[in-house]
């Protein structure tokens, strides 16, 4: 085997298929810094250009997932599960799917992400609940997970660190378009987790990272053999992000919406997607066989309440103030606000995700660079989805900014993203493909 | 325009044709040091993946070439010339053909690099010569050519910075391999050298970078149309690089032959190939309109002398001791002497040029990380070539070695690269190809 990584960018980028020995090598002389920024960057291309093979890509992954800690679980006695999406604008699932799942028997102990481009993350979000936490130590994090049967936090630097050096590296290089790459990232985290029972959530759309289905497939496809690879029970859901999902885009806005569907009302797109995740966790889990029943079980515990209490009960472990959700935007409030929309009626033909998602980020939700924190009171909230009628002086949405400045931007993103028109559009499915959860043959 | 390296590595990687102002910021900025090693490196990768068109390559030359300092060869009243070989085994023509061109008219002013991978350096074996110096500032290299007609110096640093900082990370990293990227290393330090007339030979066989006729001509015609491109009359020549060029390889010893040579005795080979590049700079030049004439006045500047003289004068104006030329290995000791071959009687069936030049590097000529210096005492003579008799008892090479250890390393390296046998090889011809000397149309 060859220990030069010069030698084995030149042999990747000749479409050559890596070792298993030669894939460790790389991960594990990166993470130990024998390998530098320059040229793993360049080995880190050459696979962005190359492609990997799926054996490849499973070395690599199971390298990168044991480069630190793994989860141990044994200790708790429910089944175990993880969800992870691929994300999206107003992608609130993970708020609701997660304790849903809990409420019906499952142990739910999942790392989230921070915003991405566009996107917004359960990171972000979570912490416009004053007080919570999601820095917490894997000790932490499993003795939660024991207690309450729920624990979201943020990504902990001693699972999978060598995911934590390559992802900071390929977003600083241009090298993140690689679907080998996007799978062995998302699936070293979810097996260093240590959950038995993994649903990926592949969005697809204007303001998913997929903007087509085929890729949208291949990706999901490629992750749930990873996962079964790692002996863990995996199925995926593609699901349809070019609207934004439900009427919330921003932070605490978002948590809002969340707990407005955990408690029985909210948007029926963000109930459906969620309540779909969490069956089939469940399902994953081995706590219902068939889907269905599964379903039911999971909109029995939003509407007995059950969900959401154990949802109070995990801010209250963080350390969050529970009584914030029962206030407008947590009790946050957004120094400027203004409508959008009014002068035009007829339809709404078009709400592009990937435009509020813009909007929301203007009008202050995200971070424009590294080190940033986004405001939790900003954020853009939809009075209306597609197909639905506007008459003349109704608002269609509101920006909540940070500044009179960023209100404009929001408010110039917003005439980009949404469009009137007289005819309503053709809506396609919101569930639009589902691979069922199972285990390596 | 983008000037965010990211995406341009992105759209690069993509087959997108970068722009002329996005080629020449990436250039600038990351000289500049506000691209960080580990973008450019994934750039480069991505250059090497997808390729440049020729318009590409030919702003990434521009932009390299005025990246430091152009030399002004205004001031000199002869026609200036330059040379350029992509490297091989045993390659002296430098030193032979650059005073022959001098000799008869020409001011030639060259740069020269060290020895790369298995190939030797026209500094390393300069430097053989007690005392000479090849680290000239660009005020003494214009000063010596107006003086003495020729210089021969290391690459200085204030010209085509660009391409010292681009190389130096192409090695590092593993992208080396492209020939938009080596041809624009080379030509755009042949045009901040500001000579008129350049002739370049590139090498084809067993012992050069390029093993395929297809790739050395592509690679030549490229070049050759950037040089035309910058205003300078260019011609390219493709030479045969299976077994090494004459009887020596390493550092004293290729003096010494080239010296030989000056003298009118020598390798035919080594005549042949050194005779046909000076005879195509003088036709370059505008001192002769055919190649012919070009060809016979070369060959009496050897016969007359008057080519060694200016060998000689070069090596003095840059301090070296010009009465080490009359002694062996310009009064070097090797330590360790032996002979190669007599156990067979039989034809010289192979020489192979790069298993030479792995037998030099193992003896002690080159160097085996960055910062080594070579023994310039060290390398490997042959007594015979390819088609050669030889009979029992006849050693067919002599290897001068730094160390017993490494005399044995070589003589096994020269063991795979040499093999007798009963029936002669078909040569081919030494003299490739030729691109005659032309300017941009």
């Amino acid at each position: 085997m060859t220990r030069d990584i010069r030698r084995l960018s030149e042999r990747k980028r000749r479409g050559e298929e890596l070792s298993a020995e030669e894939l460790r090598w790389v991960v594990g002389a990166y993470t130990a810094g024998e390998i530098d920024d320059a040229a793993m960057a360049a080995w880190l291309m050459a696979v962005c250009c190359a492609g990997m093979t799926g054996e490849e890509t499973w070395h690599l992954t199971d390298a990168m997932a044991h480069s630190g800690q793994v989860l141990d679980l044994s200790g708790i006695d429910r089944p175990t599960a993880d969800k992870h999406s691929t994300g999206g604008v107003g992608d609130k699932v993970t708020l609701v799917a997660t304790p849903v799942a809990a409420a019906c028997g499952a142990c739910v102990l999942k790392m989230s992400g921070r915003g991405l481009g566009h996107t917004g993350g359960t990171i972000d979000k979570l912490e416009a609940i004053p007080g919570l936490r999601t820095d917490l130590s894997p000790e932490r994090l499993v003795g939660q997970a024991r207690e309450v049967g729920l624990v979201v936090a943020a990504q902990s630097r001693e699972l999978a660190p060598a995911d934590g050096r390559m992802y900071a590296l390929r977003d600083a290089t241009g090298t993140v378009d690689s679907r080998a790459l996007i799978a062995s990232s998302i699936m070293s985290k979810k097996i260093a987790g240590g959950a038995e029972a993994i649903v990926l959530e592949v969005t697809v759309g204007s303001g998913a990272f997929m903007r087509d289905v085929e890729e949208a497939r291949a990706l999901a496809r490629l992750m749930v053999e990873l996962g079964r690879r790692a002996g863990r029970t995996v199925g995926a859901v593609l699901t349809d992000m070019n609207q934004p999902l439900g009427g919330a885009a921003g932070n605490a806005v978002e948590v809002e919406e969340a707990v407005t569907v955990l408690r029985g009302g909210g948007p029926a797109d963000v109930r459906e997607v969620s309540l779909t995740i969490a069956a089939w966790l469940l399902v994953a889990a081995g706590l219902h066989s068939k889907f269905d029943a599964a379903l039911a079980a999971a909109a029995e515990s939003v509407d007995s309440g059950a969900a959401l209490e154990v949802f109070v009960a995990m801010v209250e472990a963080q350390g969050g103030d529970a009584s914030s959700l029962e206030r407008p935007l947590l009790g946050h409030q957004a120094p400027e606000v203004a409508e959008w929309g009014g002068e035009e009626a007829g339809v709404v033909a078009r709400i592009d995700a990937r435009g509020v998602g813009y909007a929301a980020l203007a009008a202050g939700a995200g971070r424009r660079r590294k080190g940033d924190r986004g405001d939790p009171a900003a954020g853009v909230r939809l009075l209306r989805k597609e197909g639905d009628e506007v008459r003349r002086g109704e608002p269609v949405a509101i920006v909540l900014a940070a500044s009179q400045e960023r209100l404009g931007e929001a408010l110039a993103e917003l005439d980009a993203a949404i469009s009137i028109s007289e005819r309503p559009p053709m809506p396609g499915p919101l569930i639009v493909e589902t691979i069922p959860p199972g285990g390596s043959e």
